[in-house]
């Protein structure tokens, strides 16, 4: 029987050998962006009727368009465009979710060119209005993973604006952020940090 | 002075000419798309700090992409992909605010497939999950707008499933609908609906 994750992807076994050092990381990521682990994380919690979350689409600028007859028109030339806001949103028992999510490849410390201004700005404008707003940072290297909330990640982002660092130590994050650590189905559960920060029923 | 509105967009006048008819309707619509007005509406609740709400960007399979040198990535080949969520989602005072918009050049009667199955589906999960959903409608001809709260669309597309009409008449969406009559800044102030509906602060 072939198992397949609930978006229709194949299911690949983690334990390709049984070295010790394979079977102790059996949790760890398989390959998976820190994107492709978030999106089955959301499809977990749609169809488990916990959370609707959704990413949202690149946003791109089209500028030439061929409509072929009998066939599907085609965009023949486009442009990416920055984001103006951040990759997730949805909700979660009524209350509005928003995060970003980023990994860096540096062993130490986050850089925080990852971000964007405006990506920003919009983060302090849904904190704001009471949303919940986060980070989810992961060092792609050693696999760990931080929910860093937004308000927190304000500090970091002003601190270099003051012309201090332009990064987050992973143990300035070890001290100011919630690990995940990486789940089965809920590969990376920050719901769990969420009902862990805010108290709502 | 040039008038702008907030967007950067040329404000233009809406009495060209000084006829009776033409001014009784100085606040209609200014051959404007819908999106266009909300897109308005939106950037003005962002800037008066009343609520953050965005469009999301086109869904688009891009398939080609070229990587000129010392020149921004173009995007050669892509589609269009069909939406599965809606088009507008946000934050107000912390609840999770979600809608589609749709207008018709119908005169009596708005049609159901305006809308997909699966944005359907998407609009009961969230539903499900205390977020606040409905639909913005439009007769463009007569320039009527009406905000449908999901769960009374959810009856009309279910009639519809088991075999009734394809279309809610006009006459049921001013029994189950609120009318939003154009407003200047806020032009579709569905916020106000908003408040009438919920009572929370």
């Amino acid at each position: 029987m072939k198992l397949h994750y609930p978006n229709g992807k194949k299911y690949i076994p983690a334990v390709k050998s049984i070295s010790p050092s394979v079977k102790k990381q059996s949790y760890s990521n398989r390959g998976m962006t820190l994107e492709e682990d978030i999106n089955i994380t959301n499809q977990y919690y749609l169809e488990l009727g916990k959370a609707v979350i959704h990413k949202k689409p690149t946003p791109v600028q089209i500028v030439k368009v061929d409509y072929p007859k009998r066939s599907a028109a085609v965009i023949k030339e486009a442009y990416f465009k920055q984001a103006s806001t951040t990759d997730y949103n949805g909700v979660y028992k009524g209350k509005y979710i928003d995060f970003e999510a980023k990994e860096t490849k540096h062993g130490t410390s986050f850089p925080l060119n990852n971000f964007h201004d405006h990506q920003i700005k919009h983060m302090r404008s849904v904190c704001d209005q009471n949303g919940i707003c986060f980070v989810i940072i992961r060092f792609s290297t050693t696999d760990e993973i931080f929910y860093l909330e937004a308000e927190k990640l304000f500090l970091f982002w002003d601190r270099m604006i003051e012309g201090g660092r332009k990064s987050i130590t992973k143990d300035e994050l070890k001290q100011s952020a919630h690990p995940i650590a990486l789940g089965f189905q809920a590969r990376i559960d920050y719901i769990r940090v969420i009902d862990y920060l805010y108290s709502f029923n």
